[in-house]
């Protein structure tokens, strides 16, 4: 296989540098099967540039050993090696070194690739000092990207639904891009960062993506063999109606017959073109989307019926949660969206199949900033769940703005839905799905720096433990490597706070939205005071916030369990970045941090555009020391961010004093 | 000339039956020219129909003679009115029976067209007692339309800016439509209210369009060959950077020698195809069209350039002056767009050439359903203003709402800007212009009932002192002749206040805006609040409205004569309809009518909303006594209408009862 290599496209944290270490090295990879094939090619295209040497058999001596466990004979080092490790499990590796010779060795061959990349991590220091033996395996079996590309440039959403980065790397104007090259260099940078299933179409299915699933499957077929190569498995997003829309039927019943052998024959033949197909996503009775509600029948209905059909082939449902209504009247106060998922799903857990995933998205909203966990997530010890993030930036600065998203991440995987004993979020969820970031941009994400979101998601993915710093410090190394010192002190200085930066411009104290509707870019904070999306802040002369307890409020509260239950219940408990997402509170209450709430909308405001100042400031100092085309792009990108804070910050300080009365303490300008 | 006759379009204001007294008589048509052969060949196809006979010579009797003064001897009872009426005016005939013969008569062509249509207006009576001779002749030289229609279809505006009633009569999809019988059939109905002219594409000008001018005139022609049978001109927007788009030339600047040279040639050559082209409009320095600012040059530059090409062949050129800085910082209170027209303009009155005609907004803003007359209007007594109103219901409830605009014309037209005594806006104004609402809907205008807009601006246009319920009368007998007398009665109950209805339910006290931004359909308080486009309203906790006086505000009250520059100066006089407009008060201020501002908005707001409940009952007793087709599209609209109606009265008054936290006086329910 040849390994991609782009022109005109940024290498991201792959570039050939990051390959110089393993490319000086004689190599010996061992083993059988296609990954084996692609970690093989991988380390002789590092050597071809490198002036090392990668053999599949021979007697060395070797600086480097990447073999299957199973491959026969090890080099003795290597054996040692294994004997020692024991079994190793699925998809994962042990490195060691010893002797000067350095082994990754695995069970599987998806294994020795991520072992392969784990080496390009580490660079140089691979092949220094002795190392014991460390054990990698992924924590999440499905690691996992959605792309939100439609084939047809939808007339609203564009060709990738909040895409931020160009167009769909998979489709152009209505057809298969001709050349996929940029496919697999994209299998490549997913496969590095440990992401291993990628759904290729948007959730929304629209008429023309729904034949994917049928007379347009060879498209499909043709991104799955550019993905398989590195280990990533194509998911297809379905339309619930298709029976009927591609079928002819008369109905998507879940629990008609006909139905259910439509399904059953038309997955065969997915599997007969794609034999590793991973499976299927589906978005129903969502936005317009159809679903089983339209039959009466329940979701698990509705996802039990795909999983069945899936179940012979090994292929998974990833069903999604986010059911809602969104008609909603605005003045009927007592419906709450953020109610709506838990009230849908938890009273079905345990009727899922075990091959149907429930998708469900982080927080009870819709990828806000700040958003408690959803309660859906403590709710469901019977059923599989995914739990979805969003590296696309719908809600947090649509990469024009820098927002480093591994520490929201960090805290949404950290939190312990039953107390400070029980298990965290990196513990019920079963995988991770995140909306991709991806587009035919240059940059691959728009903004180079929203590259480091990607991944560390995909780092996340595979080990849900690891600190956003230190994933961003593999992010700069590789992506930068050899990165000077003020470069990766610069960059943390910009990214490492980015997202609570982002937060303290925008909507306050975790009530969420306030952006322009439609496109979701810029504030507008009654944008969806007035709409039937059941996104409210309540703002009046008096105070501001969604009352969601249980005592006067929508008992939202209630969802949780304890502690959560009651210190969300409690105004005095209730953390202050979620206060307005469950109380409603005057103007002039005090928070746990000693301000008001009207100050502390002020104060964040002021200091959130006046660290985006700063980051421009550093980020000008880094001139010379990245390259010229990418230091361009950031600042001004930067300059945008930085016109779009102090947007924010005018517009929210100004609504609120408005409605208030009540001055900046400091005697700031408010506009 | 085949009289056009549409199938599955509704005839709007000429149904056949309309013809019906027409046709049942012995006529005689005399004289030369095009539009002499349009008007026998109108009379033949009624006769063929209603049993009458139509001659272009003979000795008679005749029940009705249409001749021209210059068509040499006439009948004696027509010469003989001849003698009477003495010279008649371009355009104009007169209208006279004696002696069991109806004459009309005139000295064009186009004359005696408008003649026929009167006679059609006046149905059977024409025909009855003998009648004086009554003399008619347009108010205004040129009565024009302008269509904002594409060619391709927009991204975002669509195939017809700012158009609810489907797409282009003129183009689909990027070609000219094949059939254009639908156009003479416009030009005819047209014709039938007065209208002489036809700006026939959008004033945004875009990279297609443009080429009308030059390689697509030959759609032009096409257009122009179908209205000309009807007396109908066909102008063209062109863009004003045209030299360098089409021209290849490297500036467009207005004092540019080549660029005069192109101008020159270019008109040159659209005057060989079309000899009776009426000239350009422009849009510049406009919203993002470029204009002579690029060049330092001021806008009589610009506009007498085109002038100057369009002279030697007798074109003119519709120079709009809606200009303003469409980018303004929200911040800056000091930037008040209601000024920006008369400060751009009233300097260079007197240096426009005779054949440039400012094309001058109704008021200061855009199109809103209440706003002072422009003082524009009476800062520029040596050039040629036409006065532009909009059919098109953009901030009128976009043709989903009953809103008949006549009355809103009305009083804009009887607006005396010098006071009691001095001349209103129908004297100052050369001409009217209108943005059409027509599209390829089945009823022309999307709402049936909103083609009674569409005629009473043609009828306004020809005599701007008609009242609104007399053009009312005269529409509902046409369209629906013979009216039933409920029916007319209805139709009057539901459309002569229906303006001051959508107005009570929407933006108060002439403040404006409050639209959804974009489509402008729907109630959004904050929606242009804060946003670059100088509409705003400064609600806060205390107050709201705009402070334009000179002694504390932007001095926008200065830009008028006496006495209304004291009146709307002094918050005692200024009329309470636009007390927000000009001024910034307290809720509690108490208005000439006696309400408080804050009790005025509820009280507006409900009696809106319920009188559009209303209507919807009035409607609905009218089953069977309409066509059920129309009967149940307007019930579909009602419906609709009041539902948004409910949701203006409800966001309003949420929005203001939140900020201002006042009562209701009356209790009722906010939400």
């Amino acid at each position: 296989m040849t390994i991609p290599e782009l022109t005109d496209v940024h290498p991201a944290w792959l570039p050939p540098e990051a390959f110089r270490a393993i490319g000086s090295r004689r190599a010996l990879v061992l083993g059988d099967g296609a990954l084996t094939g692609t970690v093989h090619d991988e380390v002789a295209a590092a050597c071809a540039r490198y002036g090392g040497s990668a053999e599949r058999a021979g007697d060395g001596p070797f600086d480097l050993v990447l073999a299957l466990t199973t491959a026969g004979p090890l080099p003795q080092v290597a054996a040692a090696i294994a004997a020692e490790a024991g079994p190793i499990g699925e998809e994962g590796y042990v490195l060691a070194r010893r002797d000067g010779v350095t082994a990754v060795l695995a069970s599987d061959p998806a294994g020795l690739l991520y072992g392969l990349f784990h080496l390009v991590r580490l660079g140089e220091p691979a092949f220094g000092a002795a190392r014991p033996v460390e054990r990698h395996e992924p924590a999440m079996r499905r690691r996992m990207l959605d792309h939100w590309d439609n084939i047809d440039v939808h007339p609203v959403m564009g060709q990738v639904e909040r895409g931020y980065a160009g167009g769909s790397i998979f489709w152009r104007d209505g057809v298969l891009r001709e050349d996929l090259t940029r496919v697999r260099a994209y299998g490549r940078l997913l496969a590095a960062c440990g992401i291993n299933a990628v759904a290729i179409n948007n959730v929304n299915v629209h008429a023309t993506e729904a034949h994917l699933l049928t007379d347009r499957l060879g498209e499909v077929a043709a991104i799955a063999a550019e993905l398989r190569p590195y280990g990533i498995r194509v998911h297809v997003s379905v339309n619930f109606a298709s029976p009927m829309a591609l079928g002819g039927l008369p109905t998507a019943d879940p629990l008609d017959e006909d139905v259910r052998r439509w399904w059953a024959a038309t997955t065969a033949r997915v599997y007969e073109t794609i034999p590793d197909f991973g499976g299927y996503v589906v978005k129903a009775d969502s936005e317009g989307q159809p679903g089983p509600f339209a039959y009466g029948r329940s979701h698990a209905d509705g996802a039990n019926l795909l999983a069945g059909a899936l179940a012979p082939h090994g292929g998974v449902v990833h069903w999604r949660a986010f059911v809602y209504n969104h008609r909603q009247d605005w003045r009927d106060r007592s419906t709450d969206r953020a109610r709506a998922a838990y009230d849908h799903f938890a009273p079905l857990d345990g009727s899922f199949r075990d091959n149907a995933i429930l998708q469900v998205k982080y927080g009870p909203m819709d990828f806000q900033p700040r958003e408690p966990v959803s309660p859906v997530i403590a709710a469901m010890p019977e059923t599989r769940l995914a739990v979805e993030f969003q590296v696309t930036q719908e809600y947090t600065g649509q990469q024009k703005h820098v927002c480093y998203l591994a520490p929201l991440w960090r805290e949404l995987l950290d939190f312990r839905p039953w107390g400070r004993d029980g298990r965290d979020v990196a513990d019920v969820a079963t995988e991770l799905v995140a909306v991709s970031n991806v587009g035919d941009d240059a940059y691959w994400t728009g903004h180079p720096l929203a590259q480091a979101n990607l991944y560390a998601f995909g780092r996340l993915a595979w080990d849900p433990r690891l600190a956003p710093d230190t994933v961003l410090d593999e992010w700069i190394d590789l992506t930068f490597a050899p990165a000077a010192e003020p470069l990766r002190r610069t960059l943390h200085t910009i990214m490492d706070g980015s997202w609570r930066t982002y937060e303290r411009y925008t909507a306050p104290l975790g009530v969420g939205f306030m952006v322009r509707p439609g496109h979701h870019y810029g504030p507008d904070v009654d944008g969806y005071e007035y709409t039937p999306w059941g996104t409210y802040h309540f703002a009046d002369r008096d105070g501001v916030g969604v009352d969601r307890t249980r005592a006067t409020g929508t008992g939202y509260t209630g969802q949780y369990p304890r502690p959560w239950s009651d210190v969300y219940e409690s105004l005095e408990q209730c953390p202050d970045e979620l206060l307005l997402f469950f109380h409603h509170v005057p103007y002039g209450h005090v928070l746990r941090g000693g301000a008001t709430v009207i100050q502390h909308i002020y104060d964040t405001h002021f200091a959130g555009a006046d660290e985006v100042a700063e980051m421009r400031t550093h980020w000008d100092k880094l001139e010379g020391l990245a390259d010229p085309a990418l230091h361009t792009r950031v600042q001004e990108l930067l300059d945008e961010q930085l016109r779009c804070a102090q947007e924010w910050r005018d517009q929210v300080n100004a609504y609120f004093f408005r409605k208030s009365g009540v001055p900046d303490a400091h005697g700031r300008r408010i506009p």
